[in-house]
């Protein structure tokens, strides 16, 4: 068989969108202003471990890379979530990064900053599946972890629909701290475009390479679809309903 | 504060019980024998992938530990699920371990080895709790990694029921298919007297060393229980039924 075309291959990235967290029956709910605000609360808090987790999983990524341009383009992903307190006067920029937004965000649904920070709300469900990604970008070639960071070709639909929503279904938000998503529409779009290039071209060479990458990230996808199930059997009661067959796979 | 006394180290070890997945929402409706048999062979095609971690997870005890006397005992971890086939006639043992039982067990649930073995039916989430604990006999010291496994102080009830409960919940399965039940009372009982003494000494300095272990053994009880909540999601049709409040713990 020979390998997709660009044109097929980057089609069949974007068709894995079918399965981002956005369909999560959690996500949904937070979509249709359905959350109560402790459950908005527990997102917000257990996702935080994602947020951190950001940068430990780039460093890894630089850790694994001996090829210098690369660095050069990837660090920024650091700097972005880590924020620039470490240049000094920051070279004119004053960007206290996307932890430091996302605990603003958690201050504006009421949590105090010591909640977020403390992890005391993380489910360890969350845990692992957020360390089953830092440990991927551990433990693989960096080229894999740089094909897992391509949910960001889904990530500028969900920021803009929590933009979209949050100011009428959660009108208690403080609107000020979905500074976050605002912030990420613009940098998912350009690590994304960074990630895709690479990646249509790195697993180019054969169709094997090229259904590596979309097992990646169907990886990453299933990671983001685990963390939102920890946070939905951590913020909700559910019940039982029935059977589901050996094999189904979950919607 | 003072260290607690052995015994009332151990008490508090054995206290975590509580949290045991014996209690889980699923093990319970297996225990009662309202699985179906599709649910049933969920569980053990998804449980394969916790089997074949455990001497990867022993392995990683023996590559982090420097003490011959603690690797020459922690060995027969290995040796039971692995297999002895490695040892030409065995020096007379004929025990083809642990995974291959548990194989056989699939079968007496009626998939087939390859339905067992290909690991298709594991669901991501159990994947990602499973090589937590993977990941934390890798990564910490070999000490707090033999803390980890005290979640067999609780096994051998678990397997007992389940010997006790089958052949009358499930009289479809095959009872020959239960001989790994059957090997674990004794092997479990053994490993953790060996994990127990060990622990109750090592961590006994202080009160801090003490809660650490405490912890530790919360946390690979934290694995179990995110194990059987994915493979309940992945076998069972959940409803949302209402919000639980932000720091609610499930039990």
């Amino acid at each position: 068989m020979p390998p997709w075309s660009a044109e097929e291959f980057e089609a069949l990235l974007r068709e894995k969108g079918t399965s981002y967290h956005i369909y999560h029956p959690f996500h949904v709910m937070m979509a249709e202003g359905r959350l109560t605000r402790s459950q908005l609360q527990g997102w917000v808090a257990n996702r935080f471990y994602y947020q951190i987790a950001i940068p430990v999983k780039d460093a890894a990524i630089l850790s694994n890379c001996s090829d210098r341009e690369i660095r050069r383009e990837w660090i920024q992903r650091i700097l972005d979530h880590d924020g620039y307190a470490q240049l000094g006067d920051g070279g004119g920029i004053h960007d206290p990064g996307g932890i430091e937004a996302w605990i603003r965000l958690g201050e504006a649904v009421g949590l105090s900053r010591d909640d977020v920070t403390s992890l005391r709300y993380v489910a360890p469900a969350a845990r692992f599946a957020v360390d089953a990604y830092i440990n991927f970008a551990r433990q693989r070639p960096w080229q894999e972890a740089v094909a897992s960071s391509l949910t960001e070709l889904f990530a500028p639909h969900i920021h803009q629909q929590r933009i979209d929503t949050w100011p009428t279904q959660y009108p208690w938000v403080d609107t000020a701290g979905l500074q976050y998503f605002r912030n990420r529409l613009t940098q998912a779009r350009r690590d994304v475009e960074h990630g895709l290039r690479f990646t249509l071209d790195y697993f180019s060479q054969s169709r094997a390479l090229q259904q590596r990458a979309l097992d990646i990230l169907q990886f990453k996808l299933d990671v983001l679809w685990a963390l939102a199930d920890a946070i939905m059997l951590s913020q909700c009661e559910v019940h039982i309903a029935g059977p589901r067959e050996l094999g189904a796979r979950a919607q």
